[in-house]
């Protein structure tokens, strides 16, 4: 007989309150082959795509489909062609979203998008970090072509829309790290002093006219935009407050259409950034990924970045996911919510 | 007596038949102070800019307008800060949109934006390549992110739309130099041939679905896409026809609205090249413009690169320039249209 394992899913987009929202049930365990990893989860992140998926089912479907890509957990099986890590290392991904989720005993993911997990950092610590790292990294490092050398962005500007929620508490140390002049968007006392304390060096109210608001702060422009929320509403000024030939790089999609030509008398690059795009696609740099994850497993460890978690649930079952996902759905989480095993 | 000078421009929009559209006129000539240089010109290339600038007045001027940007002739002063030329050479630029055109006896011109004119070529065949080069250079080269180096492309593709027109001509070439496979797009018999001629590999008919000619060519997707017209007419194709992760850049404008959306699952780079940027915000890597005209011209000697010029008036006077606008307004234009003086 299979083996079994429990799983927390939907099979319909119901509103969060309702239990059968999200539920518990028994599904096969399943086997590592391939580059596949099987990893015996001890924690997972909640994050805005678990409810975007969730939500966007539009009829009922079939059997219980498994969310949450995020995801710490000790190796229990390799893949005939996994080669990269052994049984019973910790490791932390984010994983592929066209794949069954974390929130389960059990995930299978391809040891090409997963990184050793940080050692002196806790469980809980290092469970929040991997999803929004990979978004912050790839946006900084790869889209917005930063070269990580502190000292070659010695004078430049970043602009990021959102610093305090999950990809902006660790995109703010990022760009710190890499020795940019980092401003950062928040709205409430609470939200200033955690951006504050990530990495920014000023904060702007994202509730006001961002360009008047730059301008104040003494910026009549920057290099670099990272848009984290809200690009329909941000679009204008994130047109006037970009540097001719500067870049812009936004996560969240747009629901109007946005009027690219703004952009064109400054010749500015404007790049979208999903972190699954390279595993939805298979893509050849999909290892990039691996090697993400071990840098900021080691900066973690050593004190360059600090996690990002804000709030712990415990254990991993159904009642405490649909919490997290009621937070979440509030769109004003400080940092990461993680729910240990 | 200040000393005067011939030149041609416009006090209103008129229809090109006209001949009030573009007049010759006396002014004064010009002095160069700073960083410029006073060039007596010795032809001048036409292009679709010189139209929409025509054809943008809302209101008749007080004082004619001289347009055109594209010129070659000799060094005959050299302001106090000049360093880079010596009077008596012959150079080859584009400009200052911002500032009074090629369509005259002398131009100023910033030298952070000059060329040495190549030395094997005529007059007219090294006038036909300063613009087009710079468009097709920054886009490539600095907007798409090619590295010029012919090895490092090997494999990789790149679609240029509307590869017969005068960018698209030169952007042929610099792309097959850099080592890419060039799938241009052309319709007519000759376009067809000019592009197999001028550096492209392959041929699709952008009359027809794109994306259906790429997919009979052989080829699901492309690493890179140049748009040289119709972006409003080609924006789906161009996002179904590009790599995930691939680069987009265009040079014209969009009348609608465009979904950019249609990008993100791709996590797709999009980016306006207007070569006049630079120079219009005065950017401290203005003399960039310089550095890549010196290589064009070099590339011209080498033979590496060919000139763009189809058709060549003479002189210079409003009845050839109403001419060459006619033809540029046709939209069908093969390579380049100089004016000897």
């Amino acid at each position: 007989m299979d083996e079994t394992m429990k799983a927390i899913g939907f099979l319909q987009n119901l509103p969060i309150a309702d239990e059968k929202s999200l539920f518990e049930f028994e599904t096969k365990k399943p086997k590592a082959t391939g580059h596949d990893l099987l990893v015996k989860i001890e924690a997972i992140a909640v994050n805005p795509i678990d409810v975007s998926i969730r939500k966007s089912a539009t009829k009922k479907l079939k059997n219980p489909r498994i969310i949450g890509w995020d995801a710490l957990g000790v190796v229990e099986g390799c893949g005939e062609e996994a080669t990269l890590f052994k049984r019973g290392e910790r490791v932390f991904y984010a994983g592929a979203v066209n794949r069954p989720g974390c929130n389960a005993d059990y995930q299978l993911v391809d040891e090409r998008l997963v990184g050793h997990a940080p050692q002196k950092l806790s469980i809980v610590q290092s469970a929040a970090m991997p999803l929004t790292s990979l978004t912050a990294w790839e946006s900084l490092f790869e889209k917005l072509g930063i070269n990580p050398d502190a000292q070659i962005n010695k004078g430049k500007t970043i602009l990021i829309i959102n610093g305090a929620g999950g990809v902006g508490s660790i995109a703010t140390q990022l760009a710190h790290w890499a020795g940019l002049q980092v401003i950062a968007t928040a709205s409430r006392p609470e939200t200033v002093k955690w951006t504050l304390e990530h990495g920014a060096d000023e904060v702007l109210n994202h509730h006001k006219n961002l360009t008047e608001e730059l301008r104040k702060a003494g910026h009549q422009s920057v290099d670099y935009i990272l848009g984290l929320n809200d690009i329909d509403g941000h679009w204008k000024e994130m047109a006037e407050m970009i540097k001719p030939q500067g870049k812009i790089v936004s996560i969240t999609g747009n629901k109007q259409p946005l009027d690219l030509g703004l952009l064109k008398p400054k010749s500015a690059t404007f790049s979208w950034e999903w972190m699954y795009t390279k595993s939805f696609y298979q893509l050849s740099n999909m290892i990039t990924q691996h090697e993400t994850l071990e840098k900021i497993s080691a900066l973690l460890d050593e004190g360059v970045l600090k996690s990002t978690v804000t709030k712990v649930f415990e254990p991993l079952n159904a009642a405490n996911l649909r919490q997290a996902h009621k937070m979440i759905e509030t769109n004003r989480t400080i940092g990461k919510i993680v729910i240990r095993k």
